[in-house]
């Protein structure tokens, strides 16, 4: 019974288990994972950069486990527990990371309350442009569909990539928008591989910025093997998946 | 020539107009309004509660006017500049004037890490469930449409009344929820009066909630005279308007 969605593999593989593996005691910081999730790895990167302590626990979201609604009531992952509260959605976890743990070094938001208001808005050109134009592409069926959505994705990258200063996108500093696009960037080998997609292809020093976050050391640490996502996409690229994020998607919904 | 949007009227009335008035003087920080967006009226909310000082100026965004685009190359209102830099997004402003102005009081983000988290979350409810549920209502032709995303809309509504603890969304705190979601309160008359929408069938104490928030000084000192509102918002009800905003809402996207 129960959706497709919930026969993914069950645990993280690679460098992601080693990782897992060492974050196994109790602490005050609950941090409920799914391995294959990009929004998780949000937080998981987040958690990694900073050194926050934290204890790993993987939830299958799709199962939708009365104890995991009590914590997030969508049911979705990334959520955590902290001093007895809990807390969800991707960004506002990492945000969350900045404010209740400030001693923690490196901070993922500038000090700069100006470079900290273009991290949040090129924060929000990845939520609104980058992450649904992928899914659209993705999903999308018809030949015609998939060149025009192609297109689209590409120029969002390229309106972000022309304001990158390099390394990263602010300088220096690795930052809460290095950290909400690199999910994607390590999973674009689907759309290259099935959509037309190429990195070079998006020009503006797309393909530069995407090695710098895809070889960024807390992003290889929260990373499985590529197979067990490969697994999980097809069914997005069958348009089959029901997740909350596919459906929007196919609805037109802000998500 | 120009979009039919161009021809709003071109001034604020009623108590904006006061607001205006008194806001003529050359300041460091310039806030381009347009009198009768609701996003810039988030900012000037924030900007009349939290006393900072501001200089207002008018924009017509619909015009598309090169000074206006070199500050935002969106073209839209709310912008603001200071010390040299511009910024735009109505939320990443808000956001910007906590972090740039800590000594004003009052606050609209509280300052307990886990409180500050909720209140972000249920902005993001504003962003991604109510306004744009509103726009949906708003143009859709089919009466059909109209009942379904009438009903979605109050949904959005009751689940985040649910949440309110009186008389604002944290308690006494008058905090960004409040903010982000009391433009689109005191727009509400016009789905009640061509849409099937009334504040008492949304239950679940919306509706005390709602006259909280649209009787708040800061948002009455920002608020035109209906007539001008209900004259922009012909063009929605018709389907007819072409702002970014609307062509989003009708092609299903983020906005
Ligand atoms: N906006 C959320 C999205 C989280 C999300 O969609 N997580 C997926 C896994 S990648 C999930 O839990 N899906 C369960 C479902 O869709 O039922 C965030 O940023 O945290
Ligand atoms: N997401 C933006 C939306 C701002 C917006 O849409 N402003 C409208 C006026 S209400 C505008 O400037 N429209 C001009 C246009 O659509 O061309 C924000 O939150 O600031």
């Amino acid at each position: 019974m129960g959706l497709p969605d919930e026969q993914i593999h069950p645990i993280a593989t690679g460098r992601a288990a080693q990782t897992v593996e060492q974050h196994q005691e109790s602490q005050d910081l609950v941090f409920y994972s799914g391995w294959f999730c990009p929004y998780v790895q949000r937080v998981w990167i987040t958690l990694e950069e900073r050194g926050i302590p934290y204890q790993y626990k993987e939830v299958n979201p799709y199962k939708k486990e009365p104890h995991f609604l009590a914590i997030n009531p969508k049911g979705l992952v990334p959520a955590i527990e902290y001093t007895g509260r809990a807390l969800y959605e991707s960004l506002i976890i990492c945000e969350f990371l900045e404010d209740a743990f400030p001693d923690h070094e490196p901070h993922i938001l500038p000090s700069d309350p100006f470079d900290r208001a273009l991290v949040r808005l090129w924060t929000d050109h990845v939520s609104k442009q980058i992450v649904p134009g992928f899914m659209r592409l993705v999903q999308a069926q018809d030949s015609q569909k998939q060149r025009e959505y192609l297109e689209e994705f590409n120029k969002a990258l390229r309106t972000i990539s022309a304001q990158v200063k390099g390394p990263y996108f602010l300088g220096e500093q690795f930052t809460l928008v290095d950290v909400a696009l690199a999910p994607w960037v390590v999973r674009d080998y689907i759309v290259a591989e099935h959509r037309g997609y190429s990195r070079e292809a998006v020009g503006n020093g797309w393909k530069e910025y995407a090695v710098q976050l895809e070889t960024r050391e807390s992003v290889l640490r929260t990373q499985s093997d590529r197979v067990y996502y490969t697994e999980i996409y097809g069914r997005y690229l069958r348009d089959e998946a029901q997740s909350e994020a596919a459906k929007a998607i196919r609805a037109g919904r802000s998500f």
